[in-house]
């Protein structure tokens, strides 16, 4: 049987608690704390799991949870209130290490995202979850951007991160003239002195970064300079913008790569 | 000077709090409740403004709030938490009559999005927001959709269903049915029994009707039958499914109408 955990202030739960909460700690563990069931039986499939919490009741429901080769813990509803920050949870919590990508090992001639300091953890899941639907190899953050591990960008990636590398890149100018002399297209998402999307060919066979700011600023100048050309998602006057990840989520639908 | 309210128990205040909390009230008063600069200055562009509020300090930063011909009050800070429900608000918000819109005076020959039992606001509102920025003349709802006169529908859509007909039909399945008779093609997304999108023409010069389900559920089989076709959205086997509001706007980014 596994070991039951009474507490809220037992050392497992305050481990797995500041896991959640804290991006900091999370890079130095090189660990990351999800909670949901679909969530974390998809992210066991691409990141190794270390400790397992359930409820006896999320136990019943689904027993097939014993079978993972990790640490088990069979916490008390206040113990799983706690993880969970909320009383409607599912009851299943785990800790995964985090893959480790670097980004001199992506794949030359690959299609990527870019984000540049997109802070909202739901923009940033909805475009990891798009890239990897449509085919892209992988996405690079700047500083700055919403951690790809942090529960909000898991919740709304749907475990997206641990099926592609995600790599953050001190300098993202620097990174896209790395793309660049591999061959690759960088493109940057912007409203001025870009090209419509309708007239821009999707097909990039030597590779392509497309790049993408927040909601609030767009890209820095500097990053636009950096990349070959600029496009735009032509839009009627009857609104003054889209929502950032429909918005990226189109350029992403629009230079797709091989979907299989 | 406009009037003062001081009491959280003011009429005024009372009918805006009910206006903003029940979708029943709204359709009896034909009226909606909307917070914040940018949005009311964007619905009064569209929608008849019937009363606004302002704190004293929203009024000194925009103090071209007092042009607005309607009925005017200065609220008190605690007033406006009361008509916000938080305590961050920008101390700006205002009543609105409805836009009437019936389905039978929509342009025969549109393109349409057409949602069937859509409950979350925010898909809701930003796919509102994409439908009118690619183009489309108006959105038909099913009984069971989210409001799009609730205030997080109104945030998402960013005031959009102010600008283009927005109906809600009691029989989501024979309106397609009408539609058709008018000589439109009606497009379930469906992932079963579909054609991948890139292979369907996105032109209908004789209109088209994109029809989106739930989340959760997608379209019902009603639906489905009545319509056309139904197409897909392919993806990788990397996710299980795209966020619905990026999906439901690669289509209409697919789908869209001419872009001035």
């Amino acid at each position: 049987m596994p070991e039951r955990i009474t507490s809220r202030e037992n050392g497992k739960i305050k481990y797995a608690c500041k896991l959640a909460q804290s991006a900091a700690f999370r890079l130095e563990e090189k660990a990351f704390f999800a909670e949901g069931l679909k969530l974390c039986l998809e992210l066991a499939k691409s990141c190794p799991i270390k400790v397992i919490y359930y409820t006896e009741k999320a136990l019943a429901k689904s027993p097939e949870l014993k079978r993972f080769d990790c640490e088990q813990y069979l916490v008390q509803d206040h113990v799983a209130e706690k993880l969970a920050g909320t009383q409607s949870n599912q009851g299943v919590f785990a800790v995964f290490g985090q893959p480790s990508a670097n980004f001199l090992d992506l794949p030359h001639n690959g299609r990527f995202l870019a984000l540049e300091r997109v802070q909202d953890p739901g923009n940033v899941g909805a475009l990891i979850r798009s890239a990897a639907a449509f085919g892209f190899d992988g996405v690079i953050l700047s500083p700055g951007c919403a951690d790809p591990f942090g529960p909000k960008v898991l919740r709304a990636s749907m475990g997206a991160a641990g099926r592609m590398p995600v790599v953050t890149c001190p300098n993202l100018a620097d990174a896209m003239a790395q793309l660049r002399a591999w061959g690759s297209t960088c493109l940057a998402a912007a409203l001025y002195n870009s090209r419509p999307l309708n007239e821009v060919d999707g097909a990039y066979p030597n590779g392509v970064c497309v790049v993408i700011g927040s909601e609030g600023q767009g890209l820095s100048d500097g990053v636009i300079a950096a990349c070959d050309a600029a496009v735009r998602i032509p839009i009627t006057g009857k609104v003054e913008s889209l929502n950032a990840s429909v918005a990226g989520s189109v350029l992403l639908w629009h230079f797709r790569g091989e979907i299989q």
